[in-house]
């Protein structure tokens, strides 16, 4: 099973400013291109941050995909960090730059020409909305903060990824709180040593509740997690609770 | 200024199933408290990866919260891998349990008294929501993962952080793109070399536009700022779009 790990980059999002999309819609999506999603970094726009963060991270998972600081103002420095950390130089690419002159037609201008640099051999991610690409640097995929671009870019890409299975889950909610709930949940652990089981609290209209998500990737194990979990919730006199 | 790091803890953010609430909270949050928040990690109830990521950033920040993975049942592990971090013993904490029974009247189960247990020596922190505290080790600062319980965690805290002047911050919003305005922009940003400036296109009701956001301890300096934002954008012909 191949690992991932998303870096969000941006001041904007650690300052609360902005509130990041981008890490449930690539967290569901990675799952869904049977990588699994390992950890989430948000760094700010601080070279030596996104430095360290992309070496340490490119070491440990087989994906590291970024999103945010590839745009043409000054704070968008991710491109220059990413070729300081790979130790490359940041150069101007001439495909990406063919593809803004073609983009702007006759207007192009420095800030839009900064968009074409970055690390020396890196491959193209096609941005299909705004023309400025990301790029492809040994395992890591740079890519736009705005959602709806970072979405199309990771369109582009997904197809060459390389993964296993998709993990998929069985929910069963209960009115029951988790301390009501949890000795017998752990047997069913113990039990199914091969399938994550996770217990979350709720409350909704007013009660509380928990939610039991039993996650593998074969679809024949997990119905039988969810049975004995359906069986442990009705054996305590637990309402089912709709998910 | 000091910093601070947090830390979400829990593979149901990762699979994205649940979509983190906590983070843009605690970064407004923070920010009020005149703490500066430098980064965050979300990582899974794995205990290698908390003891990790707790032990790199409690050497780097100086202050690290956590939320998430303090609940009753099996995959709670934030409290002992957080022992473990810190090389401390995981013991009951003799006031955490008693909180506990007087909660659960005669209702006291395993389940609900394995929320007493941490690293020894550990502070404390309320939680009027659903008894079960959080708690302080060094500085570290271990709170829930539900948002209800998490934010009245933080408030109880809250006054005890030691942090400086809150950074405010002043918008002016444009329907001009990035790149049209980046060349002024960073002209303005090195002449207000001590102000962090930032920049975030946007599509607001089908136009292209821009957010700049200036950002600084002291008013007088953030208005001298946007002034000078507003002069560039109105020298660029540029409409003032609604914040």
């Amino acid at each position: 099973m191949s690992t991932a790990c998303v870096i969000v980059i941006g001041n904007e999002i650690l300052s609360g400013r902005t509130r990041d999309e981008n890490l449930t819609w690539l967290a569901v999506e990675l799952n869904k291109a049977g990588l699994r999603l390992r950890e989430s970094r948000i760094v700010p726009d601080i070279t030596e941050a996104i430095v360290k963060a992309i070496n340490e991270c490119r070491a440990e998972y087989d994906y590291v995909f970024t999103t945010g600081g590839i745009g043409p103002t000054h704070d968008d420095i991710t491109a220059e960090a990413i070729a300081k950390a790979f130790r490359i130089k940041y150069v101007l690419n001439k495909e990406a730059e063919a593809i803004l002159i073609k983009n702007y037609a006759g207007k192009m201008n420095d800030a839009r020409r900064k968009m074409a640099y970055m690390p020396e051999g890196a491959t193209l991610i096609a941005n299909p909305v705004s023309a400025a690409p990301g790029f492809i640097i040994e395992n890591v995929y740079v890519m736009a903060g705005v959602p709806g671009i970072m979405r199309a870019m990771f369109d582009g890409i997904r197809g060459s990824l390389k993964g296993g299975k998709p993990v998929l889950s069985a929910t069963v909610s209960t009115f029951l709180t988790e301390s009501m709930i949890a000795a017998g949940l752990t047997k069913i652990q113990n039990d199914f040593a091969d399938v994550e089981i996770g217990s979350y609290p709720f409350i909704r209209l007013g009660r509380l509740g928990t939610s039991l998500v039993a996650r593998h990737t074969d679809t024949a194990r997990l119905e039988q997690v969810k049975s004995e979990i359906t069986r442990l919730v009705q054996g305590l006199n637990g309402e089912i609770a709709p998910d």
